[in-house]
């Protein structure tokens, strides 16, 4: 059987790009069969892109190939690479952060750069603004139908020296009864904030569910929010509209209001300058 | 061939959940088949889950598997549920409102509550509020696939007692030349509303296509419509902006404009507190 | 192997709308399979109907069955149609300026109105409003399950009378160093507007990428834009913020900044009102 072919980008779903991309595939392969992963991350994020990908690739089979297009490079000299994972699964994509985390978990066995001549879908060589169709997509179904195989897709290239975004390694503070780090991501939709602070991590810091927790979160230093905060399960042991914390589905700790919008409801966004603090 | 597996959710599009339920789906058996119903539910609103669910289950073939996943009791003691339809389709829900309509039509042959165990997918045990990843499309996956019979998916509990939403019950008041009834929902997108009275109620009640209406709309008892529009086969038969009462495709009595938005033009909501009633 | 349906409209993805169809889809013949293109084509709006599939038909396999249901006619006289491209890829869509660019390239080899007993979902007699479910989708499962062969689904009318949106018809004026158009559509989502001149026929009139031009932008006649901007193979060949110009992905040339919205950053939109120029 076929791997699956797993799309991610930045294009929304406004436009006709994701559906062209997935007509390439079809016109490589007629068998194949593409899916959709998020076509809304942040646009020119690889971070985002990166996170995505963190909480999506476990769950899909090994020797899955996912393509993310998130690429404010795009038609510049950033590489255009192929990544196997320790896992076997591939992940097709500009070589410019989007990698990050897979980079170090489940890792990298091999990272190729793209051959410029073989990787391209014949007939747009005068257009540089859509590797998404191009290249990336167009390449995911050379690999994934078997016509070309991993090793012949470009030359490898160490994967030590695959780009990493600078997010990743801003480390939290754990101490007993106290953690501090930031606001990784969070959902624009529920309203959620995710810290880099991972489950495990959380309750090795000797936090257990039911505790009632002080929670600062900072702006460039200025206090936004400082409450205190139940540790519980899930949303539902809180009564609504009241903020709880609890470990998120993606691994980390997790902030948000039951039935209502945390970051809307407190002013609170994301990103390396909103640091949060807790205090058992 | 197995069966197709159908997701709603109130998730949005705009993180990885989706991908990460359809990724455990393609986990259990990579070649079951997974297709989107709606994933903007109203958050946290199980009488939108239901009404969405009455309109679109008659229109997949019998034997599909849905899934639905507005959970605002997520990690809760609220049920996980499998209802098996008289139809021969499956809904694995919360029971929390969402079976509501089906439940009366086409009615629910057995329903089970998901056997916590079994039915739980391995490795996020310590995770409490994403279900839809852990246990409704996992459970989905081993009953499309083969892999456990619906028999042995949970206990049976009567069908009798799956919860339905208050608003179900709130019937119109139906009389030759004169309707009232209060509007069950509205399309934020095209802008029209529906009524909670069926298209054929309304033609027995002796209105007919042709007909001009008087159609008064009013919110916690104040008018906020109140005018004469025709009821017409479909939007072209008024001129453009113009309201126009007509057949809904999901069955219900709608109002809407041509190539307008009523509910923005009129400043119009939807659910109990918004009454309509209409002349002849 | 049964070829694609693909799907687009002006539903939005906020309903069961599309999921419907596709459920008639699989009822009809539940080997089929469907896939999206577009679901927020601007509403009622033909013509970006038709770039849209213009964009797109020719990155699918032929043979490929296209429904486009943007109709703002839905249940009045307008013809529902099914046209046979000269490439072998059916496009079923209400006759209404959809089929604009398709009928001019490639070309259209036949066209059939569909017929209203044959090609009608049995069961909704009495709803006019839903096309897209009752005629759209489940003609087209009928033409891509073997059910129906094409030359049986209606009646043929001569192509030359497929309808066309006037916007086709307002030609560029091109000469040595200088062209004029307008702006026929953008991206909401980037905020790059695409004006109706090809990327060959720009560089036919002596641009050349590593150029600078100038580039004015009128609105009703006001002068909107009026700045010099580079014409370069891509967004990153300028620094961030900053106008460029490029080959479109979708063959005509456009502008736009890097990453940044140039529609809002400018307060630009596009349509037959919006014109620009540019000089060498």
């Amino acid at each position: 059987m076929k791997p699956v072919i797993v799309l991610q980008t930045d294009f929304s779903e406004t436009g006709s790009a994701v559906a062209v991309m997935k007509g390439v595939i079809k016109r490589v392969d007629p068998t194949l069969e593409s899916e959709d992963l998020c076509h809304v991350i942040r646009k020119f994020d690889p971070f985002e892109a990166s996170l995505s990908l963190a909480r999506t690739v476990p769950y899909w089979p090994e020797g899955t190939v996912f393509v993310s297009v998130v690429d404010p490079g795009v038609g510049t000299s950033r590489k255009a690479c192929i990544a196997k994972l320790k896992t076997g699964s591939y992940v097709i994509t500009p070589d410019n952060g989007t990698l990050t985390h897979l980079k170090h978990e489940p890792g990298i066995s091999s990272v190729r750069e793209l051959d410029p001549v073989l990787c391209r879908y014949p007939g747009n060589e005068e257009v540089s603004v859509f590797h998404g169709r191009d290249i990336f997509a167009y390449t995911a179904a050379l690999l994934a139908s078997g016509k070309i195989p991993y090793t012949r897709l470009g030359k490898k290239y160490p994967a030590e020296e695959v780009i990493e975004c600078e997010e990743y390694h801003r480390k939290p503070e754990l101490s007993l009864s106290h953690v501090k780090g930031f606001l990784l991501t969070g959902s624009n939709h529920f309203g959620g904030v995710v810290m880099n602070i991972l489950n495990a991590e959380f309750d090795q810091c000797g936090f257990a569910e039911g505790d009632v927790c002080r929670i600062r979160i900072t702006h460039e230093g200025k206090t936004v929010f400082d409450e205190k905060v139940p540790y519980e399960k899930s949303f539902g042991y809180v009564k609504k509209g009241a903020p709880v914390l609890y470990k998120g589905s993606g691994k980390y700790i997790s902030l948000d209001c039951n039935q209502d919008h945390f970051m809307n409801r407190y002013g609170i966004g994301f990103g390396l300058d909103w640091e949060a603090e807790i205090w058992k």
